[in-house]
């Protein structure tokens, strides 16, 4: 070819000037979950409860074999939506109403469409604006059994593309999406009983005490694996995994360099919560409302502390009850010099995390 | 024992001088594909055409389930050949008339051998010369259904154990293999136009033109997690995990530290090309050649372009059209004070890989 | 609320003085081997036998599958037992008596018990003490076909909880655990001969040579990598991952920074000896005993040798011999302006394990 070959830069995900009310996104790829993907995120996040680590225990309790945790649910799903929804995002605002339906095993194939709630610009920031979704992820899509297994709205700070470009605001309502934990039954011909070692002794319903803040023992410090694993869950955002684009514009990203994806400490924070309040749940019904409140970097550690704000009869079920929690993640930051009262010296404990969070906890009287 | 034990040091590997004219390797081990080997590389490289990502769109195109793409059967395929061909390394020089037959799926196990082509024993540098060798793997061996996977050709520069022997050259024809990409019918009672949405709406036959060059938006830095992906490919070269041996003659090694294993880019340049050219193609026909022209190191980000050379009907296929493309990898190094064209200031942009690609794609008019 | 929240700290784990002879602990969690966990664990310790490589040479032996390898069954076992046994351990002391038996398969669930054998506290150091154990991991636990899959003893160093309480010794018996390593039988229908190639062909029986050492070739580099692993394996060990922690109070921690999970060095050193000692063992049958001699950190580089002790008739088994052999792991610590035999100048060469090792291994006249 003697000419020069025409240049193509492809606009790649939507801006904030491109959201329109009740625009509907079917997003691209679809996601079947592995045994790779499988224990990478479920091991990853110290997520313990023997339903997604015993198959054994799994199918005693009546489930089709290792049920993936809500936080793999989450991870698999929510990453679908962050090409056409926040691939030019600066931050993530609120997860809203986030709910779990039909439990989801390997092999299961998850896609996911989103709704276009609200827009609303910045008032002080000429080129942002926050979009409000609403995303629903199934399974078996285009099949008699197809079904709902995660539904959630969220609101994610965006840029435009165009900052001179007019922005007008808008709300709609949500849909009334059907999404209902699905519990096997009790079943008096189980030896619970039998199995009871498999999970921590002191988190029955029984055990939670509205009032009281359990903090969790472990911590665990993210690598820059996060690189890798926000990679492999095809979650495309390019600030966190494109150091030389950071590199050249520090101060337009949240904490100057790579960022870690929400979806790592969501799901860490749930893990380390495990042992204490999660062992024994066979459900989380809802997180009604959660958000990144600082971000994370390689090399920070994660923390994380339940408080249990109430709970309650589960209609229709005498084994089980509801549980409110409020899950609070955490890192510190050196302070030198300084002396917090919550913090070793020369350090301050810094809230990245918080979420509204109700479990179905199993009662002790009927499984231990 | 009061005997001071006899000390053993093994050879590996082949050096310049150990290879004969027409020499076959029978390699060891071979390799099983587990959902675990799958996730880890097909999602490590942002593939992003649904036939490996979603399970419900591949067996509707025909395939038998989550289809293993080209990428990842050259990194399985190629890292068998590394004990006996390129463990005494310096630098993988050529790709040749690599193609692709059979799919391969999740379960398959693949076994490669190898025909030494040619010698030439390098002129300037008395420690070195090329090897070039001709590769096939194939699944199912031993059984009825045997069937090759791939085959391709490969220059390397390898090293002399002792610098004092003379290599003499040669040079002898390569096997006839046939290998076609095996591409199930079009159907008429499949509905594709209901699986549209999943893969990129911009990417068929008729969108890519001659003479345009698609700049990828994405990009992705590779960190030292190069290292344990390389070893879970059973790729044995010490240059890429050896930190020790490296440091301790430096100037022996390419970039005088870790080299990321050339497969690492290889894979990354296809997935980040995926939405704008591969998200449609139903196989990659043949990559006529392709080079590394210059080192990976962990921290780099790599970026893709594709250029788009010619395209042509498909025999016997109307529904699909062969594309030339070449697919070209680049990296950005600091070069302080510098202004070049296509590269932010202070930065310069090297190219590190391009691979000419014939890909057989998907028509709009019978697909979307 | 208006109240201020009670805060809980639960203990995690066992101190010195919780332990009690003859108290049985069965272990939380269990684990499901996912076709994930193979993959990462088996590839990553640069494992080389065909068994766990290639699912088509595993089957023509006589095996269901691909099998795991002695280093996954031990670092999934083992991690089970780390929560009650040595989540406030110092440093594990010694592996005694270690045996594998039933082969353990993609898809087969661990679950682990442990045994308290003694206690021993130090009689320079009065915040610590040896804790002696039994554990017993088994697979399809409770149905007709349970069986033992591997059995250990271990000693451990372990931090008490409370320095001025006095923690009395004591030390019971080991319980009889029957664990064999099941081998299938040498079938004459078997064309083994056309598999041979597969591994490697200097490592048969008549090859290993008692009175020699095998410094195997290559060396792996352990990255940062090691806190995902280690995580993925449910070991709970905050010494492992919680960088914040050490960084507190580094003066407790072996090393004053993260330390490697034993279980890593354990498995690549394991891994290392493969093509010259292992390819062609049908069997490990008993690590008499094995010990971690120097801590391992993120950036040291592995290497591995192996003493060949002894070797003799396998009873009954005419296709087979066994082979006693010491493994040996080490790593190169700087040492400046120094020069030691068995290292590069400036370098000092520093043992960090050892483990005495049985293995069945085949024999070329039957096999090859």
């Amino acid at each position: 070819m003697t000419d020069e070959p025409r240049i193509i830069r492809k606009k790649t995900g939507n801006f904030l000037e491109d959201f329109r009310p009740g625009q509907v996104f079917r997003h691209k790829g679809g996601k079947t979950i592995t045994e790779g993907l499988f224990t990478t995120f479920t091991d990853f996040s110290m997520a313990t409860n023997p339903l997604c680590k015993n198959a054994r225990y799994a199918e005693a309790y009546g489930y089709a074999g290792l049920v993936c945790p809500p936080g793999l649910v989450m991870l698999v799903a929510f990453s679908q939506t962050v090409e056409d929804i926040s691939e030019n995002a600066r931050a993530n605002l609120e997860y809203i109403d986030m709910r779990f339906g039909t439990p989801v095993y390997v092999g299961d194939t998850l896609e996911v469409e989103t709704k276009v709630l609200g827009v609303r610009p910045s008032s002080s920031r000429p080129n942002l604006g926050i979009v409000h979704v609403q995303s629903t992820a199934r399974k078996e899509v285009g099949s008699e059994s197809e079904s709902v297994v995660m539904t959630w709205q969220r609101k994610v700070q965006v840029y435009k593309d165009d900052e001179s470009v007019e922005v007008e605001g808008f709300q709609v309502d949500p849909d009334p999406v059907p999404c209902e934990p699905w519990i096997p039954a009790h079943s008096a011909g189980t030896d619970y009983k039998a199995l009871a070692h498999l999970s921590s002794p002191d988190s029955y319903f029984e055990d939670l005490e509205p009032g009281t803040v359990i903090e969790h023992s472990r911590g665990r410090t993210v690598t820059d694996e996060h690189i890798h694993l926000t990679g492999i869950l095809d979650n495309t955002s390019q600030v966190h995994c494109n150091r030389f684009m950071i590199g050249l514009n520090p101060s337009r990203y949240v904490g100057g360099e790579l960022i870690v994806f929400g979806g790592i400490p969501f799901v860490l924070c749930l893990g380390l919560s495990g042992p204490d309040v999660a062992d024994n749940a066979l459900g989380d019904v809802v997180y009604t409302t959660g958000r990144h409140t600082a971000p994370l970097q390689a090399g920070d550690t994660v923390f994380a502390a339940t408080e249990i704000l109430a709970k309650r009869d589960c209609p229709g079920r005498p084994d089980l009850g509801h549980v409110d929690t409020r899950l609070l993640g955490h890192k510190f930051v050196a302070d030198e010099g300084a002396q917090h009262p919550d913090a070793p010296a020369g350090w301050k404990k810094v809230r990245i995390f918080e979420l509204e969070r109700t479990l179905a906890v199993k009662r002790r009287d009927h499984y231990a």
